[in-house]
Parts: C-alpha cells; sequence; structure tokens
C-alpha cells in the first residue's frame, strides 16, 4: 500500500499515486475489477506488441457502457488522447486516459471472437478476446451479454488517406502503459489479446499488468 | 408490380428489378421492413442532404445484426463500397451494397439519441434516430433493445490526416440513393435523421424514400 507511482500529466504537473492492487493477466485470459470514482488503472505491455482489449461500464447501470461510436463524436478524433476522455452511449464521460507512453491506440475494430477463429480455420475452441470478456464479466452480468466495441489499447490500426484501414504491427515497446481515470464506479475489463494470427499481440500473445491506484494527495 | 428498376452494376451489366412496394419515411420518422434473402432495397434521398440512419438484423436471430466494427476489419475500408457488403457480428455479410449513386456513406458515427437533444439543451422530448429504432423495432423486438451503431447513409464524416474526424456537409443531392441486396433474411430499419443541430440532415430535416424489389429476371 505505500507503493508510489507518479503520473506525468502532460509535463504540466505530477500526480503521485498509492497502489491499492497489481494483478498480472495471464496471456489469452481476461479480468475484470470494479473501480471506485476517482481511482486510477495502469495498464502496462510488459514485453511489447501486445493488445489490451479494453471494455468499460458504469457500475451503477452495466448497460450503460463505454461507446467507441460516442466517444469519437465528443472527442472528434478516431481516438482520444492524454487528457480528454473515452464516454458512454449516455454521452458522458467514463474514464479519462490520463498518461499514455505509447500514443497508438485502436478505436475502430471488433474484438477477436469465436466466428474469427473458425474463419481461419481454427479446429475446436480458441480463445478469444469476446469469450475473455464474457468470462470476466460473469460475476457482473450472469446471462447473455452484448459485446461493445472494445478500446484496443497498444494496437495500431491505420486509416490511410484513401480510406484503406490495415492492422499494422503494434507499436508498444516492453513497460509501455496508459494510465485512466475513472469519473464514476466503473466496471472495467481487459483481455490479454489471444489473437495469433494478425499482428494484434505481436504473433505471440503474452501477459498485460494491471494495477489499481488512488490518488495520494501529499 | 410492373414497375421496373434497371441497376448497373458498376458498369459490368445491368440487373433488372421488380417493385415490390415503396414507402415515403416521413421526415424526423423510423420504419422497418422484412426483407427476404435475395431481395433489394432502395433508399432514396429525395431532396438531398438528408442522412438516412440505417440498422439491419438477421430476421432469423434479431441478436445478430449490422456491425459497423465488424464490417471494417472484412472490408479493410471506413465503409465498403458497390460490390462489398455489410457484415455481421457472426463475421458473415448481410447485405451487399449494390449500387451507389452518392459515394459518400459514415460508419463511424453514433445515431443521435435523448441523451444527444439533452446535452444541447433542447427542452422536453425531441425526436431521435435511437428512438426511431426503438419504435421501428417494437414489433418484431417489444422489449429494451441494444442499439447497434448505424451505417449512416449520405452522411460525410470526414476522417482528416492528423485523425480529426468531422462531420461535414452531407453530398447528397436530390435523388441520390443506394442499393443494398440481402444475403439472408433482413429485418431492416431506417431514421429519417431528425438532426437540427448539425449537417447531418442539411440543417432541415426532410423525407426519405424505400423500396423494395425482386429480382426481375428477363
Amino acid at each position: 500500500m505505500q507503493e508510489l507511482f507518479e503520473v506525468d500529466l502532460n509535463g504540466k504537473k505530477r500526480l503521485p499515486l498509492r497502489l491499492v492492487e497489481g494483478f498480472v493477466i495471464a496471456a489469452m485470459t481476461g479480468w475484470s475489477y470494479r473501480l471506485r470514482a476517482g481511482q486510477f488503472l495502469k495498464i502496462t505491455d510488459p514485453t511489447g506488441k501486445q493488445a489490451a482489449d479494453f471494455w468499460a461500464f458504469n457500475a451503477a447501470d452495466l448497460d450503460e457502457h463505454l461507446s467507441a461510436m460516442h466517444t469519437r463524436v465528443w472527442v472528434n478524433k478516431l481516438c482520444p488522447g492524454p487528457g480528454e476522455s473515452f464516454h458512454t452511449d449516455h454521452r458522458r464521460p467514463i474514464l479519462q486516459l490520463v498518461a499514455d507512453t505509447c500514443g497508438v491506440h485502436d478505436l475502430l475494430t471488433a474484438s477477436c471472437d469465436e466466428h474469427r477463429y473458425r474463419l481461419y480455420g481454427v479446429q475446436g475452441d480458441h480463445p478469444s478476446c469476446a469469450g475473455n470478456l464474457r468470462a470476466a464479466m460473469k460475476p457482473y452480468l450472469p446471462g447473455k451479454i452484448f459485446i461493445p466495441q472494445p478500446v484496443n489499447f497498444f494496437m495500431n490500426v491505420t486509416v490511410f488517406p484513401d480510406g484503406r484501414v490495415e492492422t499494422c504491427a503494434n507499436p508498444s515497446k516492453a513497460g509501455d502503459y496508459v494510465v485512466l481515470k475513472a469519473w464514476i464506479d466503473t466496471v472495467v475489463a481487459i483481455s490479454a489479446c489471444p489473437q495469433e494470427f494478425n499482428p494484434a499481440a505481436g504473433w505471440y500473445p503474452t501477459d498485460l499488468h494491471a494495477a489499481v491506484y488512488d490518488a495520494a494527495p501529499p
């Protein structure tokens, strides 16, 4: 509980945070957590080139979720940058992107799912981000769930000037991270993307780290 | 039943269609229809600059829906072009874009909803595309529904090279249309966008026309 982490707010000031709890998200698996309003979530790619598929839900009404299509309208960008917030389908901020050492994230692409691996020709089951979300959300949403569009942290989907959209090599280096601040009580879920057939996990899926922090006033 | 309409398939050949039924979708309202596999839907903007928010659902399993995030991955573009298909969250084609006289459509932006108009400061109720979808889908989905990302036909959301995303003036001219072919039995829904506070409906929402056709073999 004494471990401190300082976030550089765009060079303007430093924000000291106190660790609440740290987690390893094993390669190809999912994870969820209930953040309190005002808490911080750090998602780290410890070995580089590993996508973190990410979802967020209003803890008080799990129907309300981080929505890519509403976020784009709000920030007038393909993806929020530091200081900007992800928004919900109720058009209000849910999580602020407080710090970002990678700078490239995807807000265009579906998470991998059982249909994706069936199309690749994989026989039998293969882990998927959609399946990991379903499993991770079971304690909160036991029934059939709708899968919102994820934020794919550390994933590089480039839009070319001619409108072409391509999944390029992930740019994240070992240790790259994002820090998010919860505006409201938020259930977050992460999948360490098990994609082995395109560059979304650098061709070899690896672990992710998640850490929850409180603000640590001096 | 004798009215014919010929679709030019990219200059390659002409496809004769026989009218089944035509509809006026009054300004600011919604409409739905159950297309049989192989039928064609023509959506016309009779006066120009009017967005048509569009959704599609597998008639045999309404949970399966046209999905923007899955379509982008399939066509590797921000939006399908003529000959390409919109895909579902089960990663299979649901509707082919057979003809398109406008050429500019949006697959990035949420439909307008009650939250949008509340943020504008509108007092009381205002029609919205999300509300129109809910009403139009009532015969098929009487309960609370999840609202997928729409295809916004005739709407111009430009992605600039710096990642900026902006709702620009609609480019559709009076009489511009798209023609879609159903790959499977499909429930389609259209909202004549009631947006009065940005260019999505040319600042003055107007009617749309919808027409259903069968192929008319010679």
